[in-house]
C-alpha cells in the first residue's frame, strides 16, 4: 500500500483542480499558503486580505490576484471554494457570507470565538447547504486515523480512557495571546477536539493552570501551562495537559486505553536518524507544527477539495466543532474560575 | 562503573550481616521474602506471623525461626531490626512495639491507614529514637535515582509540571479492596510520593473517577480508576493517572517537565530483544511490580541494612511518609465525593 | 523550519514547470509516475512505451500524450527533460539518443547494465553536455541527508566504518531476476552506493550467499541473500546484507560510525503509533519502498527539476553512478565465484 | 513471573552453599569476585593468586583464606569447586591439575589460547569425569536466553542468517593485547560464540580489518576493528563487526533471522530514563560490560553452583567451547592473512 498522502496513479486526474480562494493572508493564511502549494487538485485563484500587501505577497506565488475586498471574492463564478484563515472573531460574518454566495467552506478553527457566534455558522451552512470544513487538521494525521481505525475495529475494546499533551515550543505574541479566547481555546481546543474525536463527549471538566513558563502573563491574567481531567459522558476519564512553551519541541501526544489494551500517538522523532556518542544516545523531536504534521495540513485539504469535487460530506463540520468549542470554553472557564464545569450545559444559556 | 546495584567488592564485606526479624509472612511478606534471599549483608533470622503455617513456610526457606508472638521477636537481643508486613490498619502498632523495643524499623507503605494513626508512628520513632524507613520503594528505582540526579543537577531548570501513571495488570481481592482504604490510598500513594519525591508538597488536588475496569466494584462504592490534577505549593502542576488493571502489564510512569526539558521514566520493556515478524514489530512490557523494580525493592533493603549498620539516617522516614498518606487521603477524598481539597489543611483537625 | 520537502511560500513559483516526458511505463515507470502527480514544477506532457496501452494508461492520468516512438519525444521541443525508466540494458541506448537531442535525463538506477554500457553514458553526457543525473533516491531520504549532513559537520571524526543492510519484503518474479544483472547490481547497488556516498571508494569486496529464501533460484544461478565485508581506500572497513525477502517488510539501514560516534539510519516504524496489548507492545514496519522512501522519491526528482531550471548542476551524475555499478558488479563476482576482489581494478580491461 | 535472576522463595535454601575457590586475583578475577559477592548460594573460602596481595586483598572481602599456591586449594577437600580466572594460557594447566583433584571447574573464556590446549582440557576433564563450564556469559544473559526460547519455539522458522556487533569501549593495555591471542581470539570470540549458540556451526569464515581506532597497533601487528561474513553449516550466513573501541560505550548487538521474521537483541538503553531538552531527545547506553551483562554474570555462577550442587550437567563445556576458539583462530588466520578459512578443517592438522 503506498502512503494514503501519495495520490495513487489510477483514479488521480492531475488536471481536474478544485478552484479556490484564499482569505485571510496572515500567520495561518501564510501555513496554508505553503500546503496549498503541495497539494494537487487545488487551484489557488485569488488571495483575499484587507492588507493588499499580505494579499500579493502570497498571491504572487500562485499566480493568483489579490484583492481586499471579500464581495470580489465572493461574486467571483471562478471561486469554487474559499479557505478562510481570517482571525477568529471574524470566522462567523465570513463564513456565513461565504455560505450565503454558495460557496464550499474550508475554515480554520475555532469555528468562532463565542458558542452564538458558532451557532450562527451551523445555522448559515445548513440555510445554504453548503459543504464546510472546520480545520482540526489532526484528524487527517496518517497516525490519528491509524488509531482511529484500529479503535474502531475494537483492537481496545470498550474505552476507559484518554490521556492528551500539547505543547507549543514557544509562545506566539502577547497581542496575539491576549485576544485568542485563551490557552484552553486557542491552543487546548486541539487536545479537547481529540478527545471527542476518540472518546464522544464530555460531561465534566476541571483544569487548572498558572503562568510558569511566562510569569509575565499572569498580569494579563493569561495563563501558560494547564492541566485538566476529563469525565465523558460514557463514563471513561482522561486528563489533558496544554503549554505554550516546550523547550524540547512540539509535543502532542494522545493515548486512548480500554479494556484490551492501549494505543499510544507520539511522533517521538523528526528524522529516522539516531546519534550515538560520548554522551549517550541521540535524536530530534518534531520543532513545529509543520514538522509534525506536514501530511495532515494536506490531508485536510486534500479530502476537502476531493469531497466537494465528488459532492460528498466533508468533516469536521461546524456542528461537530461548535461541540470543541463548548468544551474548549467550559475548560477556559474552569480554569479561571476553579470551578468544576458540567460541559453539556455550558453556554446553552447563550442561545437563550 | 559497575551498575549501582551491583555491590562493590572493596568495601563490601560480606560477613557482616544485619540480622532481622520478618513481621507478617502474607502477600508483602512473601515479597519481601523473595527478596531478602537475594540482598547481601541481610539475615533473616525470624518470621513472626500470627499463622504459624505461613511463618513457618517462610521460615524454612532462611533457617530462621517461626513464631506467631511478636513480643518474642521484640525481646529478643539478636534481632536488631524488624521488617514490617503485616496488614497497614497494624503499622502503627507494630512500629510504635518495635520502637520502645528499640529496633531499626523498616515497614511497608503506607505507614498508616490514619493520618491519627501515622502521627502515633512519628511520635513513637521520635520517642525512641530509632531509624524508622518507609518502603516507598520506587524513591530507589535507578531509572528514579537517575531522574533525581539530573533534576537536582538543573537540567529541567524550574521545575513546571508532573505527569504520573501508575496502573496494575489485574485487580486483588474485592476482600482486599474492601480494606485497602481505596483506590488513591492503596495504590495512588505510590504515584503521589512520586510527585511529592520530584516536586515537592501539593497544594490541591482534584480527583475524578470510576469502576471501568470492574463494573461491579461501583457495589462497593469502589472505584478502579481515577485521574487527578495536581497543584504544587511551587505553582507547579500535573496529572496522576491511577488503574487497578492495564491488559498489557504493569505500567508505571512519571514525567517531570521544567524550564530547559523534560524527563521521562518508563520501563518500556522487559527485555531487550525486539521481534520483527509479518505483523509489524514486536516487544515485551513488564508485566507486574517484580519485573518492573526487582533492583528496587532490593536496593530499598540494602540502603535500610547499610544505612542502620553505619549510623546514618534512613529515608523516607515517618514524617515523610505521612505527607504522602495525607495527599493519598485527601486525593481519596476528591474522588469520593467530587471536591477540590486542599492538601496541607486535610486531615489537621483530625490531630486536634 | 518547515520539513524540507514542503515547499517554502516564498520562492515556490508554481507556475513554472518543467515539462518532462516519462521514458518507459513498466514497474518503475508507474513508481515514477505516481511520485510526478505528488511533486510541484514537474509537467509531465507525454509517455513514452513501446506498448501502447502501458503508455496510455500512466498518459492518461496526466492529460499527456502517449507515444510508443522514442524518436518522437526527442524531437518535441516542448518536452524539456526526460525520465527514462525502461528496462536497464536499453539505458545506456535511450541515455545517449536524449542527451544527442539536448534533453535533461533523469535515468533509473543503475546507469547501465556493463561498465561498457555505462561508459558510453558518462561519454554520450559529457560530450551533449546536458544534466544528467541517476536515480539513487537514498541519497534523498531526509534521513540520508541528515546523516551525510552530521559526518560533513564532523559530529563523527575520522570515519573507520559502514554497516548496510537492505532487505526487499519479497522477490520480484523470476523472469525478471533472471535478467537483472544479479542480487548485488539489481538490488545490492543501493546498499553499495549508500557506502560510497557516506565513506568514499571501495577497495575490495567480498561476498558471501545463497538461496536461503527461495531454494528453487540456486538452478538458475541466482542468490536471494548475501553478505559481504568491504574494505574502503580510506582504510574503513564495512558489512553490507542484502535479501530479497524480509517477512517483516522492507528493511533499509545504514550505520556509518568513527572516533567520535556512530549514526544510524532506519525507519523503525510506519506510523507514529503503538500499540500495548495483552501480548505486549507493537508498532508498524515499513512494507515497501513506498512506504520508506516517498520524500526520497519526490525529492531526488523536485531537486533535478529545480536545478535544471537553474542551470546548477545534478546529483549523483554518470561518472558516480557508474562507480557504484563498478562496485556492485565486483561483488556480484565475488558472489558468484568467492574470490577476493579488488575494486578499483575490476572491469578495466573491459574498456581497452 | 518473578525476573528469573530474583531467587524464588520456595525451593530456595539459602543456607547450602558450594564452597569455591577463586583462582586468580586479576582483572576478571576482581570482576568475578564483584559478582560472586552478589550470588546466593556460593561461599568464596580461598583465593589463590601467585601475587599474595592480589590474593589477599580480594580474599579479606569474604572472609576467605588467601593462598599463592595452587596446590593448597586443590588438596583442600572443604573446596568443592574452583573458579578459574587466571590468563589464558594457563588455563589447560590449571583445569588439568583441578580436573585431576576432582574439583567441579569454572573457567573464564576462552578455554584454552591454542587448540592442543583446549583439547588438553577436554581430556582431562573426560578422564576425571569433573563438570566443567566455560565463562560465555552471554548466554545466560536475560535476552539472549529469551532470544534462544523464541527461535527453539519457531518464531523465527528456518534460520537463514546472524548478525553480531561486538565493540569494548576502549582498548586494554597494549601488554595485554600483545599477549592476548589478537582482536577475534580475545573479544570476538564472545561473537562467534553467539553466532554458534544460535545458528550451529560455521563452514567458512572471511575477515578483514585494521587498526583505526589506534593506528599505533600497526607497528605491532595488531588490530583494533574487524568485519567478517560467515557461511554456516546449515547455509545460512552472517556477518560479524568486533571493535576494540566505542565512544559511545558497550556496543554487543545479535541479530538472527529466519523465513518467518527476525530477533534483534540490544540494551539500547543503561536507564529507563529520557530526557528531552532543546537539542533534542537523549539517553544513556551501556557503557562496559557490567552495566551490560550484570544478570549474565550472576547467572552463569548460578548455575553452575546450582547445577553441580544437582548433579547436573553444565553448560557450555569445554568441547563446546574448544568449537568457538576454532572458529575465532580460523578468523583471526583470515584477519591476519587475508585468506577465506574453512572453519572444520582449521586446526585439525595441530592434533596429528
Amino acid at each position: 500500500m503506498a502512503p494514503h498522502w501519495l495520490p495513487h496513479l489510477l483514479g488521480v486526474d492531475v488536471l481536474k483542480h478544485l478552484n479556490v480562494a484564499l482569505i485571510g493572508a496572515g500567520r495561518m493564511g501564510m501555513t496554508h499558503g505553503r500546503v496549498l502549494a503541495g497539494v494537487q487538485g487545488v487551484n489557488v485563484v485569488a488571495v483575499c486580505d484587507n492588507k493588499m500587501a499580505a494579499a500579493a505577497q502570497v498571491a504572487q506565488a500562485f499566480g493568483a490576484r489579490a484583492v481586499t475586498e471579500l464581495t470580489a471574492v465572493l461574486q467571483d463564478p471562478g471561486v469554487e471554494a474559499v479557505i478562510v484563515t481570517t482571525p477568529t472573531p471574524t470566522h462567523a460574518e465570513v463564513v456565513a457570507r461565504a455560505a450565503q454566495a454558495g460557496k464550499a467552506i474550508f475554515v480554520e478553527k475555532p469555528v468562532a470565538d463565542t458558542l452564538v457566534a458558532a451557532e450562527r455558522v451551523v445555522a448559515a451552512v445548513a440555510r445554504a447547504g453548503v459543504p464546510c470544513q472546520v480545520g482540526f487538521q489532526r484528524r487527517y494525521d496518517p497516525a490519528y486515523l491509524e488509531a482511529k481505525r484500529r479503535i474502531e475495529a475494537g483492537e481496545l475494546g470498550a474505552l476507559e480512557g484518554f490521556q492528551g499533551v500539547g505543547r507549543d515550543p514557544a509562545a506566539p505574541a502577547l497581542k496575539f495571546l491576549k485576544t485568542s479566547g485563551g490557552l484552553m481555546v486557542d491552543m487546548g481546543i486541539h487536545d479537547l477536539d481529540s478527545a471527542r474525536f476518540f472518546l464522544g463527549e464530555v460531561a465534566e471538566v476541571y483544569c487548572s493552570g498558572g503562568a510558569l513558563a511566562y510569569p509575565e502573563l499572569a498580569e494579563h491574567g493569561l495563563f501558560d501551562t494547564a492541566v485538566a481531567t476529563l469525565r465523558f459522558i460514557s463514563g471513561a476519564v482522561g486528563t489533558v495537559e496544554v503549554a505554550l512553551r516546550a523547550p524540547y519541541g512540539y509535543d502532542i501526544r494522545v493515548e486512548v486505553w480500554g479494556e484490551k489494551g492501549r494505543l499510544r500517538i507520539e511522533k517521538e522523532r523528526q528524522h529516522f536518524v539516531t546519534y550515538l556518542g560520548e554522551d549517550g544516545v541521540w535524536h530530534d523531536y518534531p520543532r513545529n507544527f509543520e514538522e509534525r504534521f506536514p501530511e495532515a495540513y494536506a490531508a485536510e485539504i486534500r479530502a476537502f477539495a476531493e469531497n466537494v469535487r465528488a459532492g460528498r460530506p466533508v468533516t469536521p463540520g461546524p456542528e461537530d466543532a461548535r461541540e470543541s468549542l463548548r468544551l474548549a470554553l467550559a475548560a477556559q472557564h474552569s480554569l479561571e474560575t476553579g470551578a468544576l464545569v458540567k460541559v453539556q450545559a455550558f453556554g446553552r444559556k447563550e442561545n437563550t
